[in-house]
């Protein structure tokens, strides 16, 4: 039963998503990924929003680049926990997505990781440090992921 | 019959709408005025969005600050022409905002105004470009008002 | 008959011009190329504009790089639409170039797209986007083109 | 028994964490607030770290400005979620600490929120949504909040 | 016989004009000024910088702001030397106009000056130390202002 | 005996901490490296910090990238004087190092240099002229260099 | 005597100065004070920064706003340590003082502050750590006034 | 008799420097080449700059990176005129060098060119534009070149 939903704009965010995907199994997650754009697919994106809890969806994470309004565009949606990462895709590496990820509105929170594949990696153990609240496996594996970082 | 859509994402916008709401009826171009956050309320965005052709819409201008989202969710709904006007509103004072709506993904445009008063005047006289096009008195009112320009 | 006015500043500008030309043609609008500077040659600049609308043109897409005065500059010779694509030319690497393009001062409006490729393409499709107000054939082929991407 | 623990690096960020209190009443959820400095406590503040889920924490909000290296110290020392809020204090007007905040190192995540008060409302709002996925009048209090924004 | 033009592009760049009608005063310069923008009046500006040449002017001083578009534009009809002043009158508060002045491409050079008041005021000096090259009272007023500067 | 305690928040860090010990070592300045980041092990970066001084070390210089607290966070734990060198290995390239190590609070102390290999080579040149105030060969050597630069 | 020469540029930097004053009076540091532009008298700043020694001066601590050069021109001229403190007294608010100051090219150090009154404060206190290296009761001062924030 | 002095910060600046270098010989403009440091030797550049007048040089471009104080300083020492050329040389790729470049402070006037090769080349055409105010085959050069270019 995915846990979380990864989501990019554009399929050519897939390396930077993989980064997600792989700290994500690292910690014992599950999870399923999609592409699905805020501005060419929103009524798809909103669908699949809307139905995700649906399949065990407890989480969202974003992934996109220039306007980046993606992970803003699913929080819209949801009131679950929603990570947006910054891709560095467009003529301006990642600026543009960065303050565009960041300066939501209040209401309709987004949690902004860093620019590429530091904030992909960092967005799966936000999640793991979220779904650790309530599932001890996860807690457990973070725990000792972090455990590991802090003795290396 | 309202040719243009002017959306703000929130009620603290409206004085930069007013800006383009004078320039508007000086162009002698019917409008109306609508404020809905893509975050807040998509659902009502993309009902408006979807239904304001029906009323005459032909094009619309979103004005928003920070994330800046709102332009970019009208044009995922439409393929009439969107205008974009970034608000100084955010704590980093609209270059947030310039950024999200200008570095729009390939596919589903939005065509970006200055930040502010500036932006938001010059949204309605490109309206009045566009629609001069097909409306010969909108094309000849905006011509009379470049021609006064360029005398003044 | 051309409806679309390709300016690009420079020579060196033509593969980014060449993604205009790409989704125009996509799109069944057709289109002149032009390489006339701002800086370099303003008369010819300014003749271009103002007789181009004899051979049909309707609507301008400006691309350049730097101080990127092109779009600005066409749109001070005509009240015709004016859409610019900042390009990442000088050693900033298109920030000067989308500051440049997009606070143009009130009366004088120019829509700015995204600095580079994606810029240039939405200059296309947003072309697409004001022109199907008049042509139902442009209209229409947008129209299958925004819905293949919804679905795709 | 609070729920959320809310750390400003200096007194003077109070005001913005009174927007984080604000909404966490709002949302019916239990909190404490600290003053304690990443750079002039950095002792006090990894016991209170280590010591806040005693009392019941589950998550931290860290405001700061300037080098704003708060939020991540307080990653550094728990695996339980942390919120990140820059605030506009320094003479960059939070540009920086929007910086320091976001672009954390891979291993140990912080969610980023927007500078200023609309990132001390989100990281209240987002401190609910978390929460929400383990006790039901959390996420309740949270849907009916971003209900009422939908329809307004 | 004016020696130096003065140009800006809007009346309310007036404060910062004086600033160099000061200093030139103060150099025994004679100069004229004249609001006229490179974007609303494009023809006449070509007009008063081809023919001002005819009353004596040797040197023209842009002052803009936002895309700022004017020095460039002046330079553009003249072989002249232009010196450009970005003046803070966008939301951007002037670091749009720096990057639109100094970014000029190659073959039609602008002297970019600082933002503001100071880059007005060394407009000025700037304009005495190429005008001392030709005339030797210019060349002697700037030197004693700087001997006095180096004393103070 | 160490004088300098190099600290790099990442193994990755380490081309550009060799450009300090280079220089270290043509001044004649004995120092010890660590890999230690202020995020991953705060515990050991504190207790390095303070133990360092026992084993002769006078002064840090801190590098790293992104959020870059490491240099801030060596300062909260000692009063010596601590060098930091923003490292250009995010993906903003060191704009987020500059900012975040440069603009720490008031109390605790960071001298920034340069992003990248200049600042790393200035800040062993800086280390020489602080540790030169006690120690003559220091100086001496110190002194020499920048004397056939002079001549160089 | 005087062990630290305070530096600024402009007149108008005195009350960032006096923060520097403040805390050096506080930690029992002599200093002096001198009014010194690198650009309009570089020979008197030369002769200031080569005779100060003479009187004791041990570290320079220079402010600027701008292009900022200061701080660099004291290093040019002295193997003794150098602390710059960015002014933000031009039109760009500090982040051009702060590039201009950190980006020291490699062979002359500058320790940069933070962008005003916070660096202003941190250079006097940077500067009692440096000196503390070899003055006991400056070393003791400062190690006191950090151990009251700690507890306070 | 070279009437420009080309002064670079560093050798590595070279490629840059022959941009000035092929624009002037293409002008017939004399001009000669050094390379010297503002900081690492600011007594022969202060001394380069005083006395290169006597071999007939009228006009100076300094070329630099980072802090790029070296404009400024050539103007501290003449009243001739300076221009500046940013180089992007540094880890922040000439946005630091353009700042310190053109934000001089009141009083000491540099003409800022574009970053890199363009404000190479344009720096040598400013030269023209100056010298061509006194030598009527340097006028009539520059006329020759922009003339072709408007037919180019």
């Amino acid at each position: 039963m995915p846990r979380v939903g990864i989501v990019m704009g554009s399929q050519s965010d897939d390396p930077v998503a993989q980064q997600v995907v792989q700290v994500l199994e690292q910690m014992g997650i599950d999870y399923e990924v999609r592409v699905l754009s805020a501005h060419r697919a929103p009524g798809r994106l909103a669908t699949y929003v809307e139905e995700a809890p649906e399949r065990g969806v407890e989480l969202f994470i974003g992934l996109a680049g220039g306007s980046a309004a993606l992970p803003g565009a699913i929080a819209a949606w949801t009131t679950l926990p929603v990570l947006g990462v910054p891709v560095a895709s467009s003529d301006l590496k990642g600026i543009d997505a960065l303050m565009a990820i960041a300066q939501m509105p209040p209401g309709v929170p987004v949690g902004c990781m860093a620019v590429g594949n530091w904030g992909a990696r960092n967005a799966a153990f936000m999640a793991a440090s979220i779904l650790g609240l309530k599932y001890d496996e996860i807690k457990k594996a973070y725990g000792e992921y972090r455990q590991k970082q802090r003795e290396g």
